[in-house]
């Protein structure tokens, strides 16, 4: 059987579930340390957000019709902002947090298991005016919602205008999502996928992801092997990377590295996954120096099937386009240890002129191995590359 | 072993063969409706073109070296016309009919099953004058062809002109397909294909293609489940599906919904497949909203491998170029229900400019659900994008 | 299981290492001929370059950290050459060879199976001039590198700037590659790779692979059947194919014609093995007319594992952007017979302008089999295509 052994054992009741969400939460704040993912067991302190009464109540409203079939109730709750983040060069930047104060882009991951029902109820902070000077159409309302890629919602969830289940500025709405296992009919939501707004500027929300509104999802099957690390990549217009290039793509102090979208750093030998997403106008491709992977769900086969094993391409470039989502997982600097190891599109164009960083494997005592050169053409401020739109998909 | 129970049982004589015409004709005239294809079992009635006696001549003098080894003759046959459709503002529209009269941009949808034989009898109807209008280049010669994806052919049935396999206005000529089966040191041809001109215009049939002269091919293999309904959804230049984008895309009549290919509708429960393919310049996402399927060969695996279905990615979105061609296959609002469900690239600027359509899963009564607002930013007439070229791949 | 047959029984030895040598050189100088990978066997007479015991030494003292962990002792080593070719229409171009006299593009197939460890002396014979011509930015330093795809080497065998591995003119430098085999934990590297220039220009190469230096790297499988013949088809930028178009990409004596890049030719019923990488700036899809293949590793599959052959789609085109690659294995004119069988991006542009060229399977004497018109629209100088840049990257 081509699975791997479990470290999740038995996990899925309410404890673990809280530990989930403090690892989203420590992710979502770029604050994931070493072993914060693995380390926090069923006994670890968990900081579960309280549950608003108000929230439940308005829960509990919701119609048998709002719910995926299959999900009787929510089996947890996370309250998600969407809020304006400070400008830079002037360029608008809007961030998904599990706080306002922790909005960020990409937005916290969020992590569910096959057969989890999860209630995300989002809250626009953003403020009108800034939502106005989005707007591609001045018939279009102004709003924020959150579409979700691969889990099951029913269409008071779709997050677009005609389905109505969008959010006006100081609104709040609850949606439900369903990781539907796998089984008969059914091919489950295990996966790799990603939540954004598809509200923002028109009834696609292309400037609301273009300015940051975006995410990633992990849904696991009950025996995945959890990863020690997990990291999302998300390769959009401008030649960006989770909506930043050159420079601005690694910002890693070599002496005391602290792991972060901006700061791809793992031990040798932990388990590193990527969640790589393709966002905007344009096609990118995915590669990563020193590592492959397996072409398959999650990027990692064990082995004891062997013909699979002998089908299944291993790869270490992966073109992807808008819409798309895939994880990639490898054991860091396996077979070639530490070192600076180049992560990059490889339209030669786009990596030209700043969609590169790095996954640093560390050395032993936890700093940067050194390199000579930056590997960064140029520093690209942070705004420059925000405000994504398709005059530059080709520039 | 990761196979469904087939429905289509020990089939594969003439009396199903001249059903699965008769579901081709019906699709190819945009007139399927419920039930049509899995309805319709052996002893229904069929309309069986009838067989030219002085084609059947022409058939019979094919040299051994014109059909594909393993074919020695043919299962079925089916006339094909090449006609000029009603220009719509001073563009120019072809299509493939199954007659002269239903032709249609996708032309009729083709089914086989592996280990068929095909031929298939193309006639061109489209006037000198219009071919001259579309050619590129006035050294090529004027004229029309059938070339396929996918299926075994002699390079008699190549569909190019250095193969001399073309057919001048007033002309005609068969091609023969061979659905090759698996079997020893051959994969097989079971998949999902599509089949286009490839002389209008140029070498490589670019206006042909352009102007609708292309269809779908699904071959299936013994054991396949059948679909309740096949849609096919061509993602192409100017940002189109079936060279129309926008309100054009999507015609249903919310209390009478039709079926066709500007109208996709199904009941909740019902298999639907849509037969994705890649046409022209540019590179697409296709994206649907609330259902997901297994990145395989039909779309859903069964499930009774389970190191299979483990290592198989269940994705929403998936990229494709021209020339591409995939099968998707899922249960229409499995979990979710009733809904308009968009189905899009998610190339955002392409969304934006109207490729982008709905999956309408029915209400018990047959009709659309409401909806609030249109998903389609503008009307874009049929005309507009129908002229495909590549001045206009990045508009 | 899903495997085939082993032709290569139980190698591994120095004199089968040293037959690949031969076979690598042979196809790098463009004279592979029938049977030449296959009919040579553990008796053949094999060119092995001469070891320089300079270069023994310079080998023998890297430092344990420079190799791969598993990789103690080179299986073998080569010399390769980076020179710069005659320039054509005053464009720039270089190659890499196992010679300087052998120099081309696409560089010499290297062929290696798992668990081998080779080392590589790259030898930049470019002149310094060439390189300051090519440099995007001045304060970019002049030379040139060896950076591969798949296989694991450590950051010193990385070819890039930052870990200080390339090459400046007139200097050699070895690179270490380890095709580490499948096993506990890890996913193996048999595939289909490439390797290039990681330094020409800029930190990302671009214009090393634009004029020339790249090459194919197949890793295989103990158990994995030999093709009968293997062609790298590189498409680029400006509508290539091995940087040629046009003409250019098909230059086979219909009487006499000889097998290299630039004619693809093969017996019906040889395994034929294409090597398809992507390079540049854009998009482009692989196309084969009457073959199709299945897309899993080796491109073939021999279906003894049912529920694999079902689930794994068969295909005829295939999209890949810059830095993919993927096998295609297809058997030569199976079922179809003799024929000249285009061979091309399907993206409509693209094949107007001249990607594409031919696999011609052969008439029993040898020769190509007839066909009436050209399929190329117009001969491009070798050089129009070779310098491959941005600015053409949709003319």
């Amino acid at each position: 059987m081509e699975k791997e052994t479990s470290r999740l054992g038995t996990v899925g009741g309410p404890r673990l579930m809280a530990v989930a969400i403090l690892a989203v939460t420590l992710v979502g704040a770029g604050v994931l340390r070493f072993g914060g993912l693995t380390a926090a067991g069923p006994g670890a302190p968990a900081a579960v957000p309280a549950v608003n009464t108000q929230q439940q109540a308005e829960l509990a409203a919701l119609a048998p019709g709002d719910r995926p079939d299959g999900c009787i109730q929510p089996d947890r709750r996370i309250q998600l902002y969407a809020v304006e983040l400070p400008r830079d060069n002037n360029q608008i930047r809007l961030g998904y947090g599990l706080t306002p104060e922790t909005a960020s882009y990409p937005g916290p991951l969020i992590e569910m298991i096959e057969g989890e029902c999860l209630a995300i109820t989002l809250h626009n902070d953003v403020p009108a005016a800034t939502l106005e000077a989005l707007r591609q159409d001045p018939n279009h309302p102004l709003g924020v919602s959150l579409h979700t890629h691969g889990v099951k919602y029913t269409p008071a969830s779709d997050g677009t205008i005609h389905t109505d289940s969008w959010v006006p500025p100081g609104g709040q709405r609850t949606y439900i999502w369903f990781a539907k296992p796998r089984g008969a009919g059914s091919q489950g939501t295990a996966g790799y996928w990603w939540y954004h707004d598809h509200m923002v500027g028109g009834p696609h929300g292309t400037r609301g992801q273009g300015t940051g509104l975006f995410g990633g999802l992990v849904v696991r099957r009950q025996g995945d092997i959890r990863p020690n690390r997990t990291y999302v990549t998300a390769f959009g217009d401008l030649q960006s990377i989770n909506l930043k290039r050159g420079a601005a793509t690694d910002t890693c102090d070599p002496a005391n590295p602290v792991p972060g979208p901006t700061c791809l750093i793992a031990k040798p030998g932990e388990r590193v996954e990527f969640l790589v997403i393709g966002m905007g106008n344009d096609m990118h491709t995915f590669h990563l120096h020193g590592h492959s992977w397996s072409d398959s769900r999650t990027g990692m086969l064990d082995g004891t099937n062997k013909a699979l094993a002998d089908a299944v391409p291993v790869i270490d470039n992966k073109a992807l386009g808008p819409g798309d989502s895939f994880g990639v997982t490898v054991v860091a600097g396996d077979s070639v240890g530490a070192g600076n190891w180049m992560l990059h599109c490889h339209m030669q164009f786009h990596s030209d002129q700043g969609m590169a960083t790095m996954l640093h494997v560390l050395q032993p005592d936890g700093t940067l191995a050194p390199h000579s050169a930056d590997h960064a053409p140029a520093a690209a401020s942070d705004a420059t590359a925000a405000h994504a739109g398709h005059e530059g998909a080709h520039q």
